[in-house]
C-alpha cells in the first residue's frame, strides 16, 4: 500500500512517539461505542464499558484474620473466660455474651460485642475449657473491619479497564455475575504479495510462506479482537477491488506487505479509489513504512511485510491503537531500565527495537537483527530500545520491554 | 484441606525456591506424555511436543533487501548498464545477462549471476534508461543470502516450547500447517467453604462471594488448561466424597480454601481416605499454607483461600507446576531489578510479594497489602519481592515481576 503520488522521500522521518500520538488520536475519534452485557466467564480479555461500582462493603462484615478467640478486649482482666459460642466461616454469629469469648476461625464474622481476636497460639485453654490469654489485647487486634477493602458505592474498576483473571475475580468478589463490555473490535487481516503461499501448500520458485497472517491472527485473538481472515490478496486490481468490496462490518482493515514495494501496488490503488491513504515514514527499525488511511470510512493500517517489522509495528503502534479504539486509556507497555550486555556499533537515525533476552541481569541481543526474521523474536523475551542518536555500550542503561507486555 | 495429624507447628517454614523445586520435580514425574496434531490456528497457547525442524532454508533463495538494481559488482566499471530484466517479489528471475543489471524489489530473488543489489537512491537512470551507480559496490551488498535465518535440518523450536503468535508465525514461515502439541492439562477447580456464594446470588449473613473460582478458571484457561469447574464443595463429608468420586479424567485437582481452617476439613478427610496429603508451610506472604497430595493417583494442590494468597501461590508455584507437567523447561517469569519507591518497615521471616506498580522508574506498593484483597492486584502491574530478613528502603534495589509474565 504505497501512497504512489506523495513525494515521500522529501519528508523527515516521523518519531515513534509522534506516530503513536497520531494513531491514538485517530483511535479516540473512532472509539467503539457499542457495548454488551456478558457473563463473567465470557468477559476475559474484554474492555469494561461502564465503571464497576461496589454494591456492597468488602468485607461485608468485620471478620477474623486468625484462628483464635473473639472477645471484647476489656473483658479480659486475668480471669479465665468461658467460650460461649463457636463461629466458623459462613456462620452468622449470635451477639457475644458479655464477659465471655467465642471460638472463631479465619474469615468468620466477628460477633456483635467483640472488638478483637486473639490468635490460638496466644491462648491457654484451661482443663475446664475456659481460656486465658498470654499477651496484651487491644481493640481491633486481628480484626478485618467491614469495608476495609472496599466501601459500597466506590468505583473499583474504571470504564476502559481490560478484564483479566484478576479483574474478573474482583468483580466476582462483589457479586457481579455479568459485566458491560465494549463490543469486540472487528479486524480484517489481509496479506499482499504474489510471492506468498499458505503453509501446507507447495512452494514454487520465488515464493515464500505467509507467516504474518498466522502471527497477526493469533495476536489479534489474544488481544480480544474478532478477526476476519481475508487471506492473501492477489496482485490484480479487479480482484483486489472485489475482495475489498466483500469486507463488511469491520472496524479496521489491517494489511501487511506492499508498503515498501514501489510499484504494482494494487491494494493502494483500490483503497485510494474509495478513500484516502497516507504513508508515514517512521524513525523505527525494524519497520519504517506504515500506511494509515480509510476505505469507505473504515480505518486502514498497512504494516511492512517482513515479519520482524510486522511484529514491532504491530506491537508498538497497532496494539495501542486497537486498545484505544475500545476505550483503554493505559496502552503503554511496562518497560524497565536494564544494563546492556552488548556494544551497539553506531548511533542511527531510527529508533531500533532489538530482540533481546535477560541473562544474569543484562540484556543480550540476538546475533542477527536482520528485519526479515521471526526466529530472533521466538528466541527473545523482550525488545531493547536503542534511541536515535545513541550507541549504548556494555553496562549502559537501555529500556527493555517484555514481549509478554505486548502479546497480551 | 489440613493435614490434621501432622505436627505442623514444629516444622520450619519452607523457602519458596525449595517449594518450587519440589513441585517441579513432582510435575516432571507426572509429565503428560499424550500429544496430538493440531492445525496452527488451534495451537496458540499449547506446548510443542516434538521439536520443530526446518524443512527448508529461510530465505529459500538469496533475495534483495532493497528496492534497486541487482548486478555482479565487477560488471560496474563506470559504463552505464542496461536493465535486462525486472524482478518483483514472487517472480522467478532468469539468469542475469552478463554486463547488465536487473531492476529488483525488496524480497525478490536475486538472479543467478548477480552478487549484489544497489539501492535505487544510489542509482542514476540515464535518459536512455541505462543505469549508473554513485557509490562503490561490493559482493553481498544488500543481499540476504539463502539460509541466512535458518538452514533446512536446523531445530528452530525445541520440544517444550510454549506456542504464541511469534512461534506460530515462525512455524508458518517454514510451511508447517500443523504442529504436534502436548495434550491440554485437565484441571478440576474446587472451592471449599460454607461461607462461599456464587456471584449473582443473594448474600446471606456471614457469607461472601466466591472470587477464587473466577480468578482461577480464567487464569487456567489463559494458560491453555482444560478446566473442569467443580464448583463449591459443601461442608459435608458424604457430599464431598460423592463430588470427588465424580471427578473423572483429570490431571490435577486444584482446591482453594480450607487449608488454614483447623477443623471441619471434610475435603482433607475425604482425600486422605483414598490418597495422601501433606501440608507445606511456606515462607511466603501472602500465602503460607499449601497442600500437596494425591487422590486416587491424581495430584492435588490446595491453595489458601484468600484471594491475594491464591493469586501469589498460583502465580509463583502452581503456574510453573502446570507448565512443567506439559514439558515446558523455562517456567521462570522474567523479573527486573528496580529501585523501591517505598520504605519497608521491618524484616520478616517470610518472603513477601507486594502488589506494586512502576511509576517514574520506581516500584510503588499498594497501601493495603492485607492478604484478603484483590483490589490491590487489579491496581498492580506486578509483584515486588521482599526477601526474608530484608527491609528495603527508598532507592534500594528490589525484584519486580510483571503480572503479564504470570498471567500468560
Amino acid at each position: 500500500m504505497k501512497a504512489v503520488a506523495e513525494p515521500v522521500a522529501a519528508k523527515p522521518l516521523l518519531p515513534v512517539e509522534q506516530a503513536l500520538e497520531r494513531l491514538l488520536a485517530l483511535a479516540e475519534a473512532a472509539r467503539i461505542e457499542d457495548c454488551e452485557e456478558v457473563p463473567l466467564a465470557a468477559a476475559e480479555g474484554r474492555v469494561l464499558a461502564t465503571a464497576l461500582v461496589a454494591g456492597l462493603d468488602l468485607p461485608p462484615w468485620p471478620n477474623s484474620a486468625m484462628d483464635g478467640y473473639a472477645l471484647h478486649h476489656a473483658d479480659w482482666q486475668g480471669t479465665p473466660l468461658v467460650v460461649s459460642q463457636r463461629i466458623q466461616a459462613g456462620q452468622a454469629p449470635a451477639p457475644l455474651e458479655p464477659g465471655t469469648c467465642a471460638r472463631i476461625f479465619t474469615g468468620a464474622p466477628l460477633p456483635a460485642g467483640a472488638d478483637c481476636v486473639e490468635m490460638q497460639e496466644n491462648a491457654d485453654v484451661q482443663p475446664d475449657q475456659r481460656v486465658c490469654f498470654t499477651e496484651p489485647l487491644s481493640a481491633g487486634l486481628n480484626v478485618r473491619p467491614q469495608g476495609q477493602e472496599t466501601r459500597a458505592g466506590e468505583t473499583v474498576l474504571d470504564a476502559g479497564t481490560r478484564l483479566g483473571p484478576v479483574e474478573l475475580g474482583l468483580a466476582a468478589s462483589l457479586g457481579c455475575a455479568a459485566l458491560s463490555v465494549v463490543r469486540k473490535v472487528r479486524v480484517a487481516v489481509l496479506s499482499t504479495g504474489d510471492e506468498l503461499v499458505e503453509p501446507g501448500l507447495p512452494l514454487g520458485p520465488g515464493q515464500i510462506y505467509n507467516s504474518n497472517r498466522r502471527l497477526l491472527v493469533s495476536w489479534l485473538q489474544r488481544l480480544g479482537c474478532e478477526v476476519k481472515d481475508a487471506g492473501i490478496l492477489p496482485d490484480d486490481l479487479a480482484l483486489t477491488r472485489e475482495r475489498l468490496g466483500q469486507l463488511k462490518d469491520v472496524d479496521l482493515i489491517l494489511s501487511t506487505g506492499g508498503v515498501s514495494v514501489g510499484e504494482a501496488d494494487y491494494l493502494g490503488i483500490a483503497l485510494r479509489e474509495e478513500g484516502e491513504l497516507s504513508l508515514w515514514k517512521l524513525a523505527i527499525k525494524p519497520g519504517k513504512p506504515l500506511t494509515f488511511g480509510h476505505f469507505r470510512g473504515v480505518p486502514v493500517i498497512g504494516l511492512p511485510g517482513n515479519p520482524a517489522s510486522t511484529l514491532v509495528t504491530f506491537g508498538l503502534l497497532t496494539r495501542p491503537y486497537l486498545l484505544r479504539r475500545q476505550g483503554v486509556q493505559d496502552v503503554t507497555p511496562l518497560q524497565f531500565s536494564v544494563p546492556a550486555g552488548f556494544d551497539w556499533p553506531k548511533p542511527g537515525n531510527r529508533r531500533e527495537y532489538l530482540r533481546a533476552r535477560m541473562e544474569q541481569g543484562q540484556a543480550l541481543i540476538y546475533k542477527n537483527q536482520s528485519s526479515g526474521v521471526l526466529r530472533s523474536a521466538a528466541w527473545a523475551e523482550g525488545l531493547v530500545e536503542v534511541r536515535e542518536g545513541t550507541a549504548p555500550g556494555k553496562g549502559d542503561s537501555v529500556q527493555f520491554i517484555p514481549l509478554s507486555e505486548l502479546l497480551g
